[in-house]
């Protein structure tokens, strides 16, 4: 009655519900299609249901469970669960019982020994899940009542799917349950079972028996057309070879075809039983037209979303997919990549010259088909109207782009020639023991950048010059585009047998995804706004990023500035580029200059400008009618904004740069040397600037030719970064038998240590444009 | 009558559990104490009960927490609930009923937005709590009964507390609850009491009254002489300001005394009421002798294990203690350092000399001082009898050796001479815009090191010489040794007044929370065991680690190698110091020497020295008898033990490394200089030798001078690093008032980026005598 009532409640509720379009009866080609799910079995090994000891639940396992199969329930999605525990928790029960009827008075006289035995009873498991299955169902009733869901109990035998009739029967209530917003709890009968005997029914992948909730759970997903089976046990998916052997990889996705190419372990935990079965019965479902994920739901990071998170197409435990798609995956790229990029970093200076020079001219010769691609994704994102005007702008490409992108590609080229294997030091550490320390590029790059395919380019050539292989992620939007700029730098890489050096990832690829890569990648690069940055810093954990998180720039205007210097500095710092990175957000002035001709100079060309200003608090006090005080004196503003605030002394106003500031740039505009000395010398930013504006702080205005970013890290690179950011260095040594004993006390050799001549690199004239 | 047996039950499992120590009456000094509170109060605000719509409960946080307290409970601890919830489990319960009670058709007719008043219908606090009271605790019992763990339901009202009689009936039937091995969960009787007036009892923290969840928590907790209450909601803890100011900071302990340092908010949920409140009832507690935690059991990354994480003692949330250590926290510690270190990056090189050579006088003139405190620890640590003989050889000091760091520490301070403010490039970006690249300090460095005490004054040395500011954090073993070396370290420093650059971390401190200090510290540097190494870069998230993560070092021994050169090399390699990361672990040779009197050789050299040997799967197929066969041929031994290997080629030998080896140091021998170039040019390793033994990866003996540790990142600093990965660079530039506008395409001016000479900086003679 109870169960009515409720049922009638979510009735209700379900009208609010996006109502989800149906996948068409096969099953999903990708991750990202997940989403549409309608219908998702949700199975729930013995490994997630259960503790480790065995005895009793594990509840807050159980608990996020059912709080994201609630969830996903009420996004007006069908969920059925297939559950195991009910013999834990039966045995929790039963324990219980027998230890309770034993004499207490016996017990507590007994010693420890004793008393553990007596805490094992052998339990027979069948009874076992009798006797738990109540309390079971009673806990899940309970946990989903929290979410306003109701639950149905339904436990099958094998005969109810060999018997035509018991299966359209099943069929049909399951499907009454579901279309009164009942979420099924399905378990096997196992009171009025036989025990399981093994390797029966196991031979092809067609024929399967409920002996195990892996194959019940695959058996009625097929049977209610489900479109989603997610199979939790306590292994992160399906390995290519047993998991606990040196190069084992987790498989991402899996192909039905590429069955031959696992290694099943033989004895281990997960091996041949375990995931073999597993994989047969997701083989099984696959082929009814289910898709289905292999996931650990027993990981404390992950349970709390892992169902949720695959539902939402993120990379999560083996995918089971019947389309195989054209390409490689992500992973194979990276080690495409790394393979070809060890060629390349072996090549001669002038070969790497060579291609990206080739590159530079295939990007005029072949204008033709790059525009037409570029109108392609245009018309796209014109049609999609999603975009605006200025990242229609970013995303479009001309013949007068195409050519200044081929001189810039020139000068990469130009300045390739002294970056990979150039002698930083040499010592002579012995008689015929030599030093050298060596640069040598950094190994895997990812550069991820947002809509410009202008970009694609540049970071190719930038990571063929500095011999880096390159794993490029450009935006969706530019996918046409990228695709036939990637291709025109395959041929040019080809021309040295490097052609997979440089890969392209698809746009289906998540960056999240990609930032877990680490091992197969070495540094990240994202080029593009803040916001970017800032979310790959967050999403990669062990991979190092290099970029700017925060562009928190202040100028300083002294006491003693000159008032045509500051209006100039200022202008420009502010409104030449408000998005930049480098534009001021904060400006500081010296208190003897409020009230001064100066200062109502500055505030009438901020006025002039549009610059709406923010006041700090200090400055705010100063007036009578004052503008919006500030909420935060750390705030980037990135657009035509900016904060104005007072202080005492040029020490003041280091002091607030290094509270407020993002170690960025920072600059002084005085006339008096010793306090922009002082300044330039104390503050600790990434560039101090004297007199001049903050938008200088830039790889092509520096001079350093190429520019892969600016890195507000405080290791590796700092600052605007050229070439030099993407090389490392390594350690040679030539010996002739040299050991490491024959330098101790007793040993017969000394230490030179003797710095020998290294070739000093001429530094490169160039000229920059921009 | 079940409850009266599953207490009987508990009983007989609660003589199994440890006996833990009652506190003495008084609350606990230090977090670490904790560990030893056996009576624990856990208070969960409505926050953590209920989910964010506050229509129900968290189920999955309700669920760990349970976990945890049956998990401390059957530790022997005594442990109380006090919980919020009924309300909120009422509430969902009497929405049902009410919404049921509408005709459905009439719901099923109206909009949405009916729908929506519909769905919140106004209910009376009181009346939902005594709705919910018996669901929610059903569903604890349910939760806990898992965990064979019985509970009681109390319910309270003020008057309960001011009656004194009703208190001794309160507290002599907890008592009994708590005897019997049952968890008391607590709620106050909400159906009686009187709706809350605002503000009265609040004038003093001695007169408390049970107006919330948090005051009856702290009243019960000292009526029950409670060791420790937690108090859980969705606040992290308490704040210096209000948490949405600019430099708000999470307080990791709080002493009474310090409350008039605090400013609460004046509006948001967490600032006066919420937190104020919160703040009198955790010091009323203290007051009464019970420890308190005030901490977030909402975060989804912790909410798993924050009441283990608190008893464990791990700085989680505000611990409030009554004594006040004598010593400033580790965050003040940080903040000072950092301050000072900008002085000391701003001294004269020769000024930054003459504190370490200074600091090298002292050494050995305050030796007796030193010796006799070292004694202490020798001492302390013989005692306690754990440390092994290795671990009391590297704790020893003796006159040799603090001589000879007091040699290595004037070596360091004529390294010093130009490490900071080097001019590493200059550049004319235009007529009267010059920039410069100069090296300046990273920052905060965090060195963490083990027993040997003569790390601290090497340390020290490092980070003064290249002008970083310092945390010291030494091992518990030589705690006395390492604060006299470090008072005669701040000696030194008051020469130049940057006497707290250096700071010594409490030994108390866990590496675990010191790694989390990110945005305070810079560079953390591990020295010590791989071991070591490894955790502090698990534990380090968002700071870079400086050190070695794994050293796989490979000899290959090429066909055409010179016999005495293999067996010098690869002795050397393995036994010189097998436990050094860069020791020799895998021997790599070439198929055609096997069955030679070289393999003989290379053989019978490995038994002599009692070096193991595992077998890799080729080698063993080639014997008849074959010594184990290797587990994984990515293994780091560290002792005398290493894994043989058979290659086809130097092709495959690379190969090899690539695959199972970890970049750190790879050896080729042969005779054939063309083989021996392409290996040291292909492989991809921080250090590539020919002919060399593997223990010459070292700063010291590759002549950098002052070691800092070997790195195995590739970014940064890569191999053996010397004072130079101690700095990182800063970019000055000098205008007259240039902006960016006058080199645009209308601007008046042009790049020059003219690179102007460096005045380059001699390379030292360094003669190292190790």
């Amino acid at each position: 009655m109870l169960l009515q009532r409720l049922s009638l409640c979510r009735l209700v509720t379900c009208i609010l519900s996006v109502s989800l379009a149906r996948a068409n009866g096969n099953s999903f080609a990708h991750r990202g299609e997940l989403r549409q799910a309608k219908r998702i079995v949700v199975k729930l090994g013995s490994a997630v249901v259960t503790r480790g000891d065995e005895c009793g639940l594990a509840l807050g396992r159980l608990a996020s469970v059912v709080e994201q199969v609630a969830m996903l329930q009420n996004q007006g999605r069908e969920m059925m669960i297939v559950t195991s525990g009910a013999v834990a928790f039966g045995k929790q029960r039963l324990r219980h019982e027998i230890l309770l009827s034993q004499s207490v008075r016996q017990a507590l006289h007994s010693g420890q020994n004793q008393l553990k035995d007596m805490s094992v009873p052998v339990l027979e498991a069948r009874a076992c899940a009798a006797a738990g299955q109540s309390g079971l169902m009673a806990l899940y009733e309970a946990m989903f009542t929290q979410y306003s869901t109701c639950t149905a109990q339904v436990l099958v035998t094998n005969l109810d799917f060999h018997d035509d009739q018991k299966r359209q029967n099943l069929n049909s209530t399951l499907q009454e349950l579901l279309r009164m917003n009942i979420v099924p709890i399905i378990n096997t009968n196992d009171a009025v079972v036989p025990p399981p005997e093994p390797n029966s029914d196991l031979q092809g992948v067609n024929v399967i028996s409920i002996k195990d909730n892996d194959s019940l759970a695959a058996r009625l997903a097929v049977e209610m057309k489900a479109d989603l089976l997610i199979a939790l046990s306590d292994v992160e998916g399906l390995y290519d070879s047993p998991p606990e052997s040196d190069d084992a990889k987790l498989i991402d996705i899996f192909y039905p075809g590429d069955q031959q190419s696992i290694t099943y372990g033989t004895k281990s935990r997960v091996g041949l039983g375990g995931m073999e079965a597993k994989v047969k019965a997701a083989l099984w479902a696959l082929q009814g037209g289910t898709s289905v994920v292999i996931a650990n739901g027993t990981h404390p990071k992950v349970t709390g979303h892992v169902i949720t998170d695959i539902v939402e197409g993120k990379k999560v435990g083996t995918f089971f997919s019947e389309v195989k798609p054209a390409g490689p995956t992500v992973e194979q790229q990276t080690e495409m990549a790394r393979n070809s990029g060890r060629t390349l970093a072996a090549l001669h200076p002038d070969q790497r010259g060579v291609i990206i020079c080739h590159l530079a001219d295939l990007l005029v010769e072949k204008k033709e088909e790059i525009l037409a691609a570029n109108k392609t994704d245009m018309d796209l994102a014109a049609n999609a109207g999603q975009l605006s005007s200025a990242l229609l702008n970013r995303l479009s490409l001309s013949p007068a782009k195409l050519n200044s992108l081929a001189i810039g590609l020139r000068q990469i080229a130009v300045a390739s020639q002294d970056s990979v294997g150039r002698v930083l030091r040499r010592t002579r550490v012995a008689h015929n023991l030599e030093l050298e320390q060596i640069t040598v590029p950094i190994g895997v790059l990812l550069v991820i950048f947002e809509a410009r395919p202008d970009c694609l380019p540049q970071v190719s050539a930038l990571a063929i010059a500095s011999g880096n292989a390159l794993l490029a992620k450009g935006g969706k939007e530019a996918a046409n585009t990228n695709r036939v700029l990637h291709e025109l730098t395959q041929e040019a890489l080809d021309i040295h047998g490097v052609k997979e050096a440089v890969q392209l990832v698809s746009t289906r690829e998540e960056v999240e995804d990609l930032c877990r890569l680490d091992k197969m990648i070495d540094l990240i690069i994202p080029r593009g706004s803040s916001e970017l940055v800032r979310n790959i810093q967050r999403a990669a954990k062990s991979i190092p990023v290099l970029g700017h998180s925060e562009g928190i720039c202040h100028i300083y205007v002294d006491s003693e500035a000159a008032i045509d210097k500051v209006i100039k500095i200022v202008r420009d710092s502010k409104c030449d580029y408000p998005a930049a990175c480098n534009a001021m957000e904060t400006l500081l002035v010296h208190r003897d200059i409020l009230r001064t001709t100066l200062f109502d100079q500055i505030i009438d060309m901020l006025r002039t400008e549009r610059v709406k200003i923010h006041a700090g608090p200090r400055f705010a006090s100063y007036l009578t009618f004052s503008p919006s005080e500030v909420k935060s004196l750390r705030t980037e503003y990135g657009d035509l904004e900016c904060c104005i605030e007072v202080v005492d002394s040029m020490q003041e106003a280091i002091d607030h740069i290094h509270r407020y500031g993002s170690s960025h740039t920072d600059v002084i505009v005085t006339e008096n040397e010793d306090t922009a000395e002082q300044f330039l010398q104390q503050l600790d930013s990434a560039c101090v600037f004297w007199n001049a504006s903050s938008r200088f702080a830039d790889g092509y205005r520096f001079g350093l030719g190429a520019e892969v970013g600016i890195s507000t890290a405080r290791i590796h690179a700092r600052g605007p970064v050229g070439l030099e950011g993407l090389l490392t260095t390594k350690w040679v040594l030539r010996g002739d038998g040299h050991t490491a004993a024959d330098f101790s006390e007793h040993g017969t050799l000394k230490y030179l240590h003797e710095n020998l001549p290294v070739t000093q690199p001429q530094p490169r004239q160039m000229t920059s444009s921009n």
